[in-house]
């Protein structure tokens, strides 16, 4: 029997009841909707709303019941329309009219905004130490790799050496980015709507500033129609998500390429690949690809939120029920997501002679070659133009960078000295960087020590 | 075990088995993975690639496996893979050596892709019959509202009396494109991939096109990389769903707000509305609420596999596994949401004597007097003009158009006669209505009886 | 000065009307908004709403003003809020009074929706036409390269050897459910709105058949209503457009890879790729590069379109104004998109001799191993499992498939025989294929000849 | 002729150039794109990598050019292939020489990340300062409405009453949330990439940290991959835009609702509304009605955005020339839109006289009841029940709250009294609250004195 029955002369229709019912996907929020109880009810004996005794009865009431759910005995169905009123209804089941005190100045309104807030700050930790786990273990592989140089790419071209840890700690830079924006949407998530009511607020003396602070907020949503009608830090987080998830997708993109036999690179730990039915030669990279793949979800439910949330008149409407699984579904598949992306990290090798000797006089090394000619004093402009007048030479000779003589070199302009074979070796290439960030030795080895400081 | 283990010399890691496996999502294909595997089996036998009782013995093993299943004998978890493996490994076990003959000439990239167009095929149908129905229950209140008269609106003002029946039957036609498309997409669909192994065909001596005629299809989608690897015809369905629940939510839209004490036009049958937990006066049209919310599911599944397809190279990639949930999603939101909009129409009072009263004098007759200008000679813009003023002159002394004198309106055009009084009725506006489709009662009665044939 | 100003008592505010103004994005209609006229303005003399003379004037006024558009000497501006606003009052200051007849039996509602419909039937055609010349391109290099073997790819991984003419043929397959679904769109869309007016129709005795015939439509939106509030068929067409941008961006994907370094399998011609303004030696391939991120434009075009009609009242919204931006953005983008995918695979040599030899003895031909036990009796699985060992056998020896001694295969499996050595060139595999569609010389030679057929 | 033409052996097709050049979307970055280039000179001059005199020919060169831009005189169009090579090219035709050194130790893709974050900083000050437009605007109108009692609504439905100011308080709210959120994206964004040159860094001893004091900002991008890979803040930002997209779709819904007949509670100036070109009767909320239409074109450009980035590899390709219109589109959409909402509210008038009589004894009072039950000593589930079984007599007997006598009201529960109808008016209601945050005048009247603060 829903809770608001007693105005309706017909009981709701069973495959409406079906469709509106909400709980085997709120079910999750039941731990959190019993915190937010509890911290009511204590509110409500504080301010003598009800009495000592009838709220000891059903905070007692409430934890047996959160282990009821706990442990499977209280069973979920769909007939229980949502977990809030599964809740109430067990609590007056099991201390009677006593448990009919507990909705007093609340409203489901209020009380489903608070258990999400409650939810989606134990979430936000959790993803932001997962990220942090992946961001670690990028800096081990980075560590490890501190002198394999490859080929770095612009448009999937070879286009200059660098160290392959310097291409890992970009990643590192990225997915510090999400981190910040995850703590910048729990901040502004941690207030408290408890009290909103239904989005009046009450008449009866409750205190919100009391719950907030039991529950651990920063203080309260002070408006209360806007406390229950806004879901803007949910899509702001699911935003998040979906950032990292693109993020995940072009490491996922790149671990693909890198397991592919042309790039051959990475090697996947047998125990983090898959083979095939038919096939029995393949071993696929199907973690990065499904990474891939479940970016589609997170950007499905961004767009789902904002779909729902898209011109709704205030205060509550039930269109927003649907904010749950979209909030969810963004929330586990990122989280799943870092977890495996760790893992794939961890166990996969990186061939660190796969490109070194390869890049020897490639046209990789070209800018080097461009701004030697500009600390000559040649224009860069003209430089460059000089490089690519080499460039063509080679591809039309078929040979490569170092297999062209001084003269070949001096026909194309004639600041080039015989140091310039100094300069066609990728090592050099990138020990010649000097400027902050670069992939240069030392400016990596300096990006190396500051994360290992900042993420342990 | 996996299927593909022999090359591997570790077992899968835990992890990675549970977020690669899919069977909490794809096993609801069992039923269509069976009928694809007895179809190819029967094709084994003919061709000789397995013998006559293997190949019923395979046939006997899946029937069972199919009724252990369904009886939920069979248990399911995760790590099971996916719903192929289970089968197979449950038919080996069944009936050993066997069941390892099934998957000869077959690989899970065409499975799936088989069992994908097998379950879209009755989805598809059911997708239709459940629009038919939603049709039938909104000519059924067209049927009891072709004297209503009501205000059509543009911009949400009132703009023109209109039948009641006219604004249903302009739904209809909405829904009927609906199932056009689908039956579109239906005919796109039905093309067999079976035996396009895993996407470059197989040397075994198979008949694809013996199985596409046991399995119903048109014929076999040709090309065996185009086979396995696209997914357009998955992507054209949640699209075809994505526009019809536009429409609905359009239809919902618009059930909330005429059952708003404003609008006061629409009542909701007390078994399909329901209360507040905390306002005890409220009844709330959850339906279309929650209908229009869910129209976000249906975007967000849109641009999930959008997403996921996105720049995969052929042919299979393990993104695709993400294809499932998003094609789901769609079906079951799809399908729920027209089976509740058909029982919302249905149990919906709609007040006919509502508005008739008040559009007596409206503005809203405006342009059939502007039209009336334009019979006597006056160039429309010129009526148009004159009406404007009238407008202007009632807005100025607060009254309606039935409340002006004769004068008046000689003054704002000379072209007005007595007769323009006669106009100032909703009735006679919509019985003034004459042009093909029009919301005249003629046209409406001519279209009511069109889709009765049509639809029953 | 506004078409619809007389009941206004002041001026329409700058800023509004320059935010409300659509005449920038809605002026590449005006074609199409005069051919409309034309045909409302020959209906309104055949039914003597207005005089042959006055029609006549109209018919020649607007006549003019296509050329005074078409050579730039009508100026447009935003002032002139929309493209049909700004013909009417060219009209009237070409024509005077007669000029203010057209406008009669006709609202901007049912004018813009025949414009769009008008131009959506143009720019079908024309998508169609573009995909086609794509399509035939593609088919000319299937036919240069119908011997060139290369690995088929599955997750990335070399998976089988295939043809690339097969390969090539998959994206024909593709682009032609592509048409298929335009060409349904295109039927959809073909039927008038014309005459609905504002959404209930009108007074006036015109003849909707009559226009829908000399604009070339199949029949008439029936329902005033829904000619004027629906847009399904703009979603439906952005949403195959989104599909084609899905195919290309996966071509691209394809096309970005082959010219990699790593893959060395495409060579773009100098005139379809650029270089970077820093290193002198990239060569880069920005054309699929540049499809593959407008693939964006359109997903989002899809999206902006269906949240732009999500839950809006019946009839026209002014929302709805914004449904050409989508529209056009989705139009130009897919046919450019389509027209340089076209150059791009004319102007690349794909290089047919890069990959055969590296195949000879690879894990790639495992299945063909595998399917060569089944033929000899043994149970597909058994197979499987055979040839995984076989391959966990050569990475133990870092060897390939064909250094292994017939031995060695026996032992894996003893119904292998001294014939399996033939088994292990790209070209056997390959043509040991023998099902219907397989990337077997005579499916694809049979593929080829049908393509050209049904393509010239 | 592009800048990276010399390895060519070919000029660029035309078609291809007329499709990657981006100059028609990219010159809006003229002035950001000077500005970097004259602190990149500048640093260039102190760290003698070009001499002084040079540096000031290009600097001046440079102005130059941002004054032939501003005014017109340089044209520009498709053939220059985007803003960077414009000014580039234009400066070597105006200073020689010189103009060449411009290049040095930077690459297009560090200019465009800076010229984008530039742009951004600008444009994220500019949202919040029209952020702050509309929230004062907000504020003085419900200044003018703190004793306007209107009915709250949830599901669209009459709920409760409440203060009109309290409705308007709580977008203000909301709004204040969209600051923060891009307050903490432009704290991210505000980092130079400048130097990361292609993405390696470079070998010219260039002074990083310099150009980034010298342009304002709070550092540098550290990793040099990073610096010009990612886009992941102009996704942020876009998200951002989406949520305040989200919002005003919610106020401009209002909007239209309040402006219907039905709701009869908005009037909007003449001057801010427009008229139909067929219904001389029209008076049109076209500007809240275009809000809600284009909110569908920043969820597009968010979706666009994140498709263009999905999946790809590291560092930069040219897909990502593509960030720009969705960027454009969203800063553009947002900051329009947002100041006509900031037109609408100020142009509107509200009718406080509306509602208030109307909801004497209304059930939206039963909250109050029941919660006047509670305070003496009522579980509030009871009393919300026999709240209910009142509204079901009064819907019984047809009339409101205050028809019934006190025995009808203790046969509901015998703890009513006599002061019960003390409670039935919709002002009493407001009063009776108490929570902080909630509708109550005092509540409203702090909200109000604090917003004033802080906003002004």
């Amino acid at each position: 029997m829903p809770l608001w029955n007693s105005r309706f002369r017909k009981p709701l229709n069973y495959e409406v009841l079906k469709f509106t019912s909400s709980i085997e996907i709120d079910k999750r929020l039941y731990n959190d909707d019993i915190d937010g109880s509890i911290a009511h009810v204590r509110m409500l004996i504080k301010k003598k709303i009800i009495s000592h005794s009838d709220g000891k009865a059903i905070q007692r009431g409430l934890e047996r019941i959160r282990k009821e759910i706990a442990s499977g005995k209280l069973s979920i169905n769909w007939r229980n329309e949502d977990i809030h009123t599964l809740i109430e209804e067990r609590l007056v089941r099991l201390i009677g009219e006593r448990g009919k005190r507990l909705h007093a100045a609340r409203s489901r309104n209020d009380q489903v905004a608070l258990d999400e807030r409650l939810y989606l700050r134990k979430e936000i930790q959790e993803t932001v130490k997962r990220i942090n786990a992946l961001q670690l273990t990028l800096l081990s592989q980075a560590e490890s790799h501190k002198t394999t140089v490859v080929p770095g790419y612009t448009h999937l071209q070879r286009a200059q050496p660098i160290l392959f840890a310097h291409h890992l700690l970009a990643y590192i830079s990225m997915f510090e980015r999400d981190v910040e924006r995850l703590r910048d949407c729990g901040k502004r998530n941690n207030y408290s709507p408890l009290g909103a009511a239904a989005f009046a607020g009450t008449s009866l003396s409750i205190d919100r500033k009391m719950t907030a602070r039991v529950l651990g907020f920063s203080g309260i949503v002070e408006n209360s129609i806007d406390a229950v009608s806004d879901r803007d830090v949910l899509i702001e987080f699911i935003g998040a998500c979906a950032i990292t998830m693109m993020h995940l997708s072009r490491l996922s993109e790149e671990m693909v390429l890198w397991c592919s036999q042309e790039f051959g690179f990475a090697q996947l730990d047998d125990a983090y690949a898959t083979g095939s039915s038919l096939m029995p030669n393949k071993k696929n990279p199907d973690i990065p690809e499904l990474i891939r793949g479940k970016t589609g979800r997170v950007y499905g439910s961004l767009m789902g939120l904002l779909t729902v949330m898209k011109a709704l008149p205030l205060a509550y409407n039930r269109d927003m029920q649907e904010d749950k699984i979209h909030l969810f579904e963004a929330v586990e598949t990122t989280k799943d997501s870092l977890r495996l992306a760790t893992l794939m990290m961890k166990h996969t090798t990186f061939r660190s002679d796969r490109f070194e000797k390869q890049l020897k006089g490639d046209f990789a090394l070209a800018t080097d070659l461009a701004e030697y000619l500009v600390r000559r004093g040649v224009p860069f402009r003209s430089a460059h133009s000089a490089l690519g007048n080499l460039v063509a030479l080679c591809n039309a000779r078929r040979c490569l960078l170092h297999e062209l003589s001084l003269v070949d070199f001096k026909k194309a302009s004639p600041s080039f000295e015989e140091d310039v074979f100094l300069l066609l070796y990728p090592g050099a290439s990138v020990k010649g960087k000097s400027s902050e960030g670069s992939t240069s030795p030392e400016e990596v080895e300096k990006a190396l020590r500051q994360w290992k400081k900042r993420l342990r």
